[in-house]
């Protein structure tokens, strides 16, 4: 039995999204979701995932009614993403969906996990719950993006974060780059670090600026793993960027002494080259990523690694972060192989705006990638 | 007497400036006004100024409550400018103002005119008439940014219209720039060609596109004057430009022959030498056209021309279209002096940001100046 969504359902699945919203720092590799259990317009419990290990959001939000001594039989449950329907850390949610008997689950997206994939909404139609599909889907799943990306396409979602001027320059001719933009636009950029799965820059950025690449604007109980391309190795094991804390070194180049003294700094080397001598294989380590279970991957690169990021196609998003003032000659922002026609040039959609202190946060995305994601998590309306 | 403004005052004036939008294309060189005139919530007429010559706002609006039947005595009268004092090519419009006898007039900004400025307000106190100043003053102020900097700074109000990519490039390294924006934007463009008085450009552009530089792409019943930047005054007499209609040619270089074959083309050549040999007076370009009544420059140029108005403290404004792509190695947008440091960097307020099709639209101004008009329309409260 299918039941259509309506005005009342999208303002609790917003609720619920708004529930996501709030472990967007902390659930990875596991997607966020939201879950709102409603009666007669009233909350009788909510609740959003935990970090691995801990609850999923249906079982928060059961948990919640119970503590209100709420039954929640015969209710209407909304969720961001399709109940799981198979064991991984924690048992099964939609059993214990199933349990508490709600007359109806309003579900916003699937979830392509093939272990999931209908399976979780067919068991809830078995047993006769009315179930309503495709409520707030753009925004279900621009929250997991990087989880329902890794599921379906085998890569993580990445974004690629610039600071610039309007003219498009990110450093002066004389390197300085320190600040472009505000900052208010360098705490929202840490917001965007902490969500990630991974902060990658280059070896550039490393020589240049010796970043520590971690959360510091914004509090987080969880710090995203940092890593550096670097084709030829060369990177200094005095970069500040070795800290103690994990960090994953991409190169192109075997130097196994190397890699076993800074193996003693909580430093990973991945070695992948790619086709051009002395160059890492970008694609493949995106590829390395989704396996390692890195949903989001979050890029803070010079002109030379974004620039190739894009040319090689890895780049999904762009996170532009645009300071009111024009520098004329100085550094651009990204290094592409040199264009004939207008037609060859990459193409993105705009999808959001914003003022953020004196800057302006633009975000634009690959349409192709966004549609791809989209397709894999449509729920087609189950006939009764 | 003065009344605070209120919600329903904000209400009416928007109206009001609905109406002076409404000439946006019509009334220069003189300002756009609009005037609403109410009573007990109901319109009894409203009007916008028509162009050189015709009725200004207040006498349209008391002549449609006339057509209507309606009294004007003891209604209130909207009007986004303070009412002019002065005979000029019409008479003064605070005469007819007094003569319809309304309890209250609401004024959004006064006119910095050394014929007005503050006079006509005076007159209307002076008649027992209740005045109410300073609504929606930003509002009002931006519709006629020109009309008040020629007023009160002697100079015109200068935006320059540019479309790159996002990473700041207006032109493949071929050359090839036609077109990064799309269809809307460049519709966009025309309406900012339509308001302003007249469309700047260099003889960089002539020579590359060889532009007609006039309106096309929105109806318009008054084209603006074009006006090219040749310094040398190497313009070739066969550019398309040339077309029989007005244009005005400023250069560093005297060659009567040339400038007579020209003024046969409806062509008027300026000579404004500046301190650099060969290049043109940039600011006494602008004074120049403020003294000849032009309010508004849209300045459409190529990265030469444009960096050196920036450079030269000649830009008010900045009218940015960003297509949604990235490009690398490309033309830049302005040609600025090195900078050594941030600090040194032309800073900008962003104003707005709308979506216009597949492109961006953003508007950025220089702080100080737009500060400068504001003190100068400000109209302190008139005490009883």
């Amino acid at each position: 039995m299918t039941t259509p969504s309506n005005s009342d359902d999208i303002f609790w699945m917003r609720r619920a999204l708004a529930q996501a919203e709030s472990v967007l720092y902390t659930t990875a590799p596991n997607p966020r979701v939201g879950c709102v259990i409603v009666r007669d317009g009233r909350v009788l419990g909510e609740g959003a995932t935990q970090p691995p290990g801990g609850p999923h959001a249906e079982i928060r939000a059961l948990l919640d009614a119970q503590a209100r001594n709420e039954t929640v039989e015969g209710a209407t449950l909304y969720v961001t993403l399709e109940p799981c329907s198979h064991f991984g850390r924690t048992p099964p949610c939609v059993d214990a969906v199933l349990a508490a008997k709600p007359a109806r689950v309003v579900v916003a997206i699937g979830d392509p996990n093939p272990l999931v994939n209908g399976q979780g909404l067919a068991r809830l139609r078995a047993a006769g719950i009315a179930v309503t599909t495709g409520v707030c889907v753009e925004q279900a799943l621009a929250i997991n993006a990087g989880f329902i990306s890794r599921m379906s396409r085998g890569l993580p979602w990445v974004w690629m974060k610039m600071a610039a001027s309007l003219d498009g320059r990110s450093a002066l001719h004389n390197g300085m780059s320190q600040w472009i933009t505000g900052p208010e636009a360098r705490a929202d950029g840490h917001h965007w670090r902490a969500r990630s799965c991974v902060v990658l820059t280059g070896m550039g950025t490393v020589l240049k600026d010796d970043p520590l690449l971690n959360v510091r604007e914004v509090e987080t109980p969880r710090q995203p793993r940092r890593a550096v391309v670097d084709g030829l190795f060369g990177i200094p094991e005095s970069a500040r960027l070795f800290d103690g804390g994990p960090v994953i070194v991409f190169t192109a180049r075997e130097d196994a002494a190397k890699a076993a003294r800074l193996a003693a700094k909580n430093v990973q080397v991945v070695v992948l080259p790619g086709p051009t001598p002395g160059r890492v294989d970008l694609v493949g380590m995106m590829q390395w990523f989704a396996q390692a279970q890195f949903n989001e991957v979050h890029v803070e690169a010079g002109a030379g690694l974004s620039g190739a990021l894009v040319a090689a196609g890895c780049v999904d998003e762009l996170l532009l972060y645009l300071a009111p003032v024009l520098l004329g000659d100085a550094a651009g922002m990204v290094r592409l192989p040199m264009l004939e026609h207008l037609d060859a040039a990459r193409r993105y959609a705009f999808i959001d705006s914003a003022q953020v202190g004196a800057d302006l946060r633009l975000r634009a995305r690959v349409e192709g990638a966004w549609r791809t994601l989209m397709q894999r998590v449509a729920l087609p309306p189950i006939a009764s």
